[in-house]
């Protein structure tokens, strides 16, 4: 069924130029010129020169790469070459995302190899020069927080159930101790794996910070007798976990609150959050910080899961423009500013770097099984942004772009503490 | 056996001062004016009003806080008074070692009544002002570290070897699953916790930054089949070091160079560094980043483990005046300027911060066991700066003042990980 949503995926910004020149529209013999050439071994050469070649709209492929290909980008038409050269961060997405630029060959692969071809160039001065004067995240306000998470987690419910885990939706990082998991066993598995870093016990009062459809919320307070307030700005990810709660008999033991973490009020056992705080944006982690400080109790356990760096940077432009509007990753460092003004204590942290690559495999895997219901509810160019933002995703993680930092953390003065994790792993 | 040294501790270096004053040459019946006793209050609200009382000269007795007094500081004259009044921080270590200072009571309980009273006084914006103003980390260059390091850990092996651990003389935080364990099995229960965060493999190249006593070495080299380079500026550690492999038939598999961590040259599966980085200071972790940047293998495994703290802050100005020349703690934040800038991926942290009070008791219990031969070896003016520096960090670990990070890193381009950490604990 065809949703009437004006935008898909904010692609109504595309501009006009975007799809002027689809390829059809354009001669595929015309020639390519001396120049046209040189700017594709250009552009290549500033991806770091991956094994990846580059097939032009009349059949001619460039490669600057002694490897062989990995796949090949195919260009349809020389408007789409131009407008590569100008900002191949943010076009490639939408050229890709509207048909004028094609994929042959393996995908996820292809985009590895430009992310390990980036990742080379990092000593280069000028590239690091570039890295500090665009890596300004934006400021997120109350009513530009509720406007970005909007656009993507209110696209429907009927989308994301087509493609996340089955039993408790989640959209974030599953926890694969076993990679041969399928995802509902490793979004449980990470479920536990968040309660046992918690150390739920009976009674607790828990707080979650951005809840998504509130899996995590009906699951601790099935399974560990806990109860729960969790808040979230997507109203149509609140109405499905509130009716999920009732269905399930749990509305007396959890509500969702339809609200901005900065107005969390209450005293809490536990504070958790997962995946909120690639949305909350640097300049707020104090902010988030104080909230944390606030509603915390004195021997309070807190939780924070999250997408990271190896070291402070932007998010990809396409990503950040037209899939996450307001997403900025940090770095441990950066992350430091919600816990050290405020002395809480770092206690645990674990990167489950690979574990997202492999959550978004099975995403991807879904997602394209599903395709056609998804192009017959958005339309193509929702399918391919999409299909290039999970396989972007998946390269991202598998070539260290991105991180998955938990972070578990108490008050500075907290002395129950266990005398070791190994109640992390009770069946090692 | 009295030790030669001319300096005992460094305590050379206090003041004639300091000794003047004796107590018994002081009249113990001297009044106190109402002055002093506002100066005993001022100082006891400087330090946050903690549940201790101030015994002066005359017996006279004040406190500020409503609780029972935990402990006394018994002050022996008025001159101590007027200098504790002038730099607590400095002047309280010294003029206990002296004896111009007593305490009657759990000594370790007066001292996390102290670092408490101070923690509240956090928010305190004259406090933040001070700490900032005094946070001025100084830098350890090639020279000064060798001075510094070799002012503590050139005391003599026969004196650590009367309180530290018999196996393998480990001058670092031990590990206690169990706090029931004794010191020698949390040393070695450390050893090997560390070795699994390493996932260490028969023929692994390791490198050891800062190696102590070399017991770490020896321990990988005999129970993992690996070779090690260890490094140290401390002549008596080194040779005691050697001595101890040779004695182990295990030369050919250790090596122990003599040189600082700046100097390390080649290339290593394994870079481990256990209680070296509190001495590096953060000036020099730009340079530590390189050296193991240079020295680290494309997939090679990375850990340190160093003291911390949960903000920026420097070293108590006695401890670091006395007893740790250049010693400096960072906080994760800070710490991450060894890793963000070569993008190395902070795959693991574990805070062992109670694991390091528990080693401190075991260590201050054979202290004290030992302290009449201390006594022989020194004076008794080293035996007092000893007991309050090791029943001082005791506290500043129960209060959180100090932490104890364990850092495990990787390249960021390396996806040879562990896909859980259930391996760290493999009777769990």
């Amino acid at each position: 069924m065809k949703r009437t949503r004006p935008l898909s995926l904010g692609l109504g910004n595309v501009s006009q130029a975007d799809l002027e020149a689809a390829p059809d529209r354009t001669p595929r013999a015309a020639r390519a010129s001396g120049l046209d050439r040189s700017l594709c071994r250009a552009l290549l050469r500033a991806a770091g020169s991956p094994p990846v070649a580059l097939r032009l709209w009349n059949g001619e492929v460039v490669s600057t790469a002694d490897a062989a290909p990995v796949a090949t980008v195919v260009l349809r038409d020389r408007g789409a070459l131009y407008r590569l050269i100008r900002n191949p961060d943010l076009h490639f997405g939408d050229l890709y995302s509207v048909g004028r630029i094609d994929v042959e060959g393996d995908f996820v692969a292809l985009l590895e190899a430009i992310y390990r071809g980036m990742g080379h160039l990092h000593g280069n001065a000028l590239v690091r020069l570039r890295e500090r004067l665009t890596n300004r995240p934006r400021v997120n306000t109350l009513a530009g927080s509720r406007e970005n998470i909007h656009h993507h987690y209110d696209l429907g419910n009927e989308f994301y159930r087509l493609w996340l885990d089955t039993a408790a939706m989640q959209y974030t990082c599953a926890y694969y101790p076993d990679p041969a998991m399928s995802l509902e066993q490793a979004q449980v598995a990470k479920l536990d794996h968040v309660a046992r870093k918690l150390r739920l016990k009976p009674g607790d009062r828990v707080v979650e910070a951005g809840c998504g459809w509130g899996g995590l919320a009906r699951h601790f307070a099935r399974s560990y007798g806990v109860t729960v307030r969790a808040y979230n700005i997507s109203s149509e990810q609140v109405a499905f976990a509130r009716e999920r709660a009732r269905d399930e008999g749990l509305a007396d033991r959890v509500e969702y609150v339809l609200d901005d973490y900065r107005n969390i009020e209450g005293s809490y056992d536990v504070f958790v959050s997962v995946g909120m705080l690639e949305h909350v944006g640097p300049t707020n982690y104090g902010t988030l910080g104080d909230v944390i400080d606030r509603c915390l109790a004195p021997h309070g356990r807190g939780f924070i899961h999250s997408i990271g760096r190896n070291r402070p940077g932007k998010m990809n432009a396409w990503i950040e423009k037209r899939i996450f509007p307001g997403a900025y990753p940090p770095s441990l460092g950066e992350m430091m500013a919600i816990f050290e003004p405020r002395r809480f204590s770092v206690l645990d942290v674990e990167n489950l770097r690979l574990h997202y690559a492999q959550t978004l495999r099975h995403w991807l895997e879904r997602f394209e099984r599903n395709a056609g219901t998804i192009e017959d509810m958005f339309d193509p160019f929702f399918v391919r942004a999409w299909r290039l933002y999970l396989a972007g995703s998946i390269a991202a993680f598998t070539t260290g772009s991105l991180q998955l930092f938990q972070v578990v953390f108490a008050r500075g003065a907290d002395n129950e503490l266990p005398w070791s994790r190994a109640h992390l792993h009770p069946q090692a």
